[in-house]
């Protein structure tokens, strides 16, 4: 390590340093991703059409494809300091324990209640919210991490925080509830009998373990049915993007403040919004083509979006209320496995993200569950943080990207996103301690079954 | 907030600011504590006979009472800079929300998998039985956050860690378990079957939830019926408070940096561990007449040993296996209620602060518990961090003192110790929520029929 003695453990960027603005990689994409379609027309929706379901501000952001960089509001920048900047960590004894000649690098988001990067849209969007005078929001929430983000955020700004949970994550994780109902949240195990398209749900599947996408369908009628409110959504959509390119710009800011240049840039992806924010400055470079960088999703194998689904128009949700978006997608009907990283079992991708992935700007690799465990027990060994099953999928693959490294003796510099901390997923690790973890990937049957029901659209 | 620009919200130190030696407070002492004494002999413990209990470097380093500064080894800086330095955390927050015209800063301990400042010791403990060529050490746990220190220090080191976790955190805190499991620790419910105090006092009081005190002579007995075995304790002790010494010397760097002299800084104080090293340098400067600052410990007034307990020589375990301490105390026989801040249940206290507070140089409150969950839920709210139930102990304090600021507009300044995060404690907070939790203040006869049973020694 004596050559790397400079190179702290940990980069921690003054509060000076701190981004004042977002970055939207949009903006330098030379083709778009796809239009939001009303599926009853089928024709792109109007900034108007979206404001019944979003917050106005929140609305053109996400119809905003050519600023490349929009202010972050004072308000935001000064929450943003209660749990930023984050910290840029060297990996150094995960290194020294695998051998490598690598140099791996993760920016770790964890360090702040909600366990992950998820506050830093939840801020935001409660911010634009209150702005607007609405009385709450409505969401969903899988692994329950954006459920308690979006609770912290409304409690700060004395907003009505309504949260459908996908049922099977509310059953793992009761001390998430807990946590959301300390901060003032209300919460509701989804499909729920409190919606129409719940109840819908329920008819058909009455053994229904839920899904992002069902839970969304409850969310966007709640906040539809009721005078005043709004829904606001964790990731997928562009605007969470923007607002999650805080961790990129972070993470550029810290690796240019030490000159280093990544080779390899690693995160999960679950409906985009840690990959989407974590690699936006990079791809900006790259789609600008002042540098290049190998970028990769890593998706669980029980619900791979990017390596075995389509590229085509589908329904954001389950009951079919929200827009057509093209993504990549397995088939809003998809219902993942009851597997452990509930963050990352929604049907789709951010559009975004798909189309970067259309384009060949970036790869996709599909990890079992076992071997994620494996790698998140590995690391929370040597590096002293117990990583959350989701981010522990960037892991797999940074430990297999180092060991590759080992062999052919490659000095590459990794940089991978560490999303959260695993504090409530011990259900989890139980499992993974008792040997009794079970790893599921869907048939080819089974998916093209789903796919079979995509949307007719010309998109 | 204007004129407060300058200082951040979070001072973090640069790495090579860390102290690389801890403060041993002892050596500033006039009156030192009183030796621990041998309960067979009546007389001060030598050092042979203890490293038949703990690692003969710890020995040495509880015997110590000269040397005003003890080198930190590398191994142990080096593992420090996993998860230190801690951020000292200006509570602008907070202040804006009591609208207090005092200035509140907190030093954040809890940003580690273990949840809190244990890690502290736990590492440097485990380094020297590493270094003393064991197989591995024994110890208890009261919250669990101790037990998960130790567990992850003993994997760093490839030690074999047994925890005896008191049986009421045990059942309360089941995740606790599963990350000590994921560390490789065992971990058994205390009091047990698998020792010979275990069953002794399950005979008695075979509906026992358990108490530090008995889960220590546990650890105690496994250690030194075990060949290669050592016991270690994660408080009370005065080796621990010097490990701990970490957080205060951060602190003073920190506010130093800032030019920034606290008027008071409160703690929690179970054993006295965090309190203990929060405070030890700014004590150093009091006890050599360089400053002076008021300093409060808080503890639960369902465990109140030094607002209600009694100087005197006492057993440090519930199993009398133990050297005596002259110390605050309840008696070692006393079992406090099953009160939601595990880590305070301990019927003694740290010998140090025992003298320290008995010659008035610190203070001392008790406070309930429902008062303490109002402020955790408070501080959860404004400041964005779920602060473990001990902690929320120096939050009420900090928060009245804050209070009683706005009444008299004084502009102190408050230093307080935040020691970790409550995610594992959401049964606690579900009680709050809910609406049931429980007060327990023992009665007068209580604690006297406790205090009659102490050993007679000529301390």
């Amino acid at each position: 390590m004596s050559d790397e003695k400079k190179i702290p453990y940990k980069i921690y960027l003054d509060e000076s340093e701190m981004p004042t603005q977002w970055y939207n990689v949009r903006a330098d994409m030379k083709k778009k991703p796809e239009p939001l379609l009303n599926p009853g027309t089928g024709k792109p929706c109007t900034a108007e059409e979206l404001s019944h379901v979003f917050c106005d501000e929140l609305v053109a952001q996400e119809l905003n494809e050519t600023d490349p960089y929009i202010d972050i509001p004072q308000e935001i920048q000064d929450f943003y300091k209660m749990f930023r900047p984050s910290p840029l960590i060297r990996a150094y004894y995960l290194e020294k324990k695998l051998g490598t000649p690598a140099k791996i690098y993760y920016k770790f988001e964890g360090n702040n209640t909600s366990g992950s990067h998820k506050l830093n849209s939840a801020i935001a969007q409660a911010y634009y919210a209150k702005k607007q005078g609405l009385k709450g929001v409505t969401t969903e929430t899988g692994a329950g991490q954006w459920g308690t983000a979006l609770s912290m955020a409304c409690s700060y700004f004395d907003l009505d925080c309504k949260v459908y949970m996908v049922k099977c994550s509310y059953e793992q994780k009761p001390f998430r509830r807990e946590v959301i109902r300390t901060y003032g949240g209300q919460i509701t195990p989804s499909p729920s009998n409190t919606t129409e398209v719940g109840r819908k749900i329920l008819a058909e599947f009455p053994d229904s373990t839920g899904s992002l996408g069902c839970a969304i369908s409850e969310a966007v009628e709640d906040a539809t049915t009721h005078e005043g409110y709004r829904y606001v959504l964790g990731s997928v959509l562009s605007q969470v993007l923007l607002h999650q390119s805080v961790i990129g710009l972070e993470t550029k800011a810290a690796l240019d403040k030490y000159g280093i240049k990544p080779d390899m840039i690693i995160g999960c992806a679950g409906g985009g919004s840690n990959l989407g924010g974590l690699i936006s400055p990079f791809m900006g470079e790259k789609l600008r083509g002042e540098a290049d960088y190998q970028i990769i999703a890593v998706e669980p194998a029980s619900c791979p979006s990017f390596t075995r689904g389509k590229y085509a128009y589908d329904f954001c949700d389950t009951g079919k209320v929200c827009p057509l978006q093209k993504m990549y997608t397995l088939g809003s009907g998809f219902i993942p496995s009851a597997n452990h990283a509930g963050g990352l079992r929604y049907h789709g991708m951010s559009a975004v993200l798909s189309e970067l992935y259309d384009q060949g700007l970036m790869e996709a690799r599909s990890v079992e569950q076992t071997a994620v465990f494996e790698a998140a027990q590995e690391f929370a060994r040597v590096e002293g943080i117990l990583p959350a099953p989701e981010s522990s999928h960037a892991i797999r693959v940074a430990i297999d990207e180092a060991l590759k490294c080992k062999e052919t003796g490659e000095e590459k510099t990794i940089v991978f996103g560490l999303t959260g901390t695993g504090y409530f997923d011990m259900y989890a690790y139980a499992a993974y301690n008792d040997g009794t973890m079970k790893d599921y990937i869907p048939t080819d049957e089974e998916i093209a079954a789903s796919l079979a029901k995509l949307p007719q659209v010309n998109g």
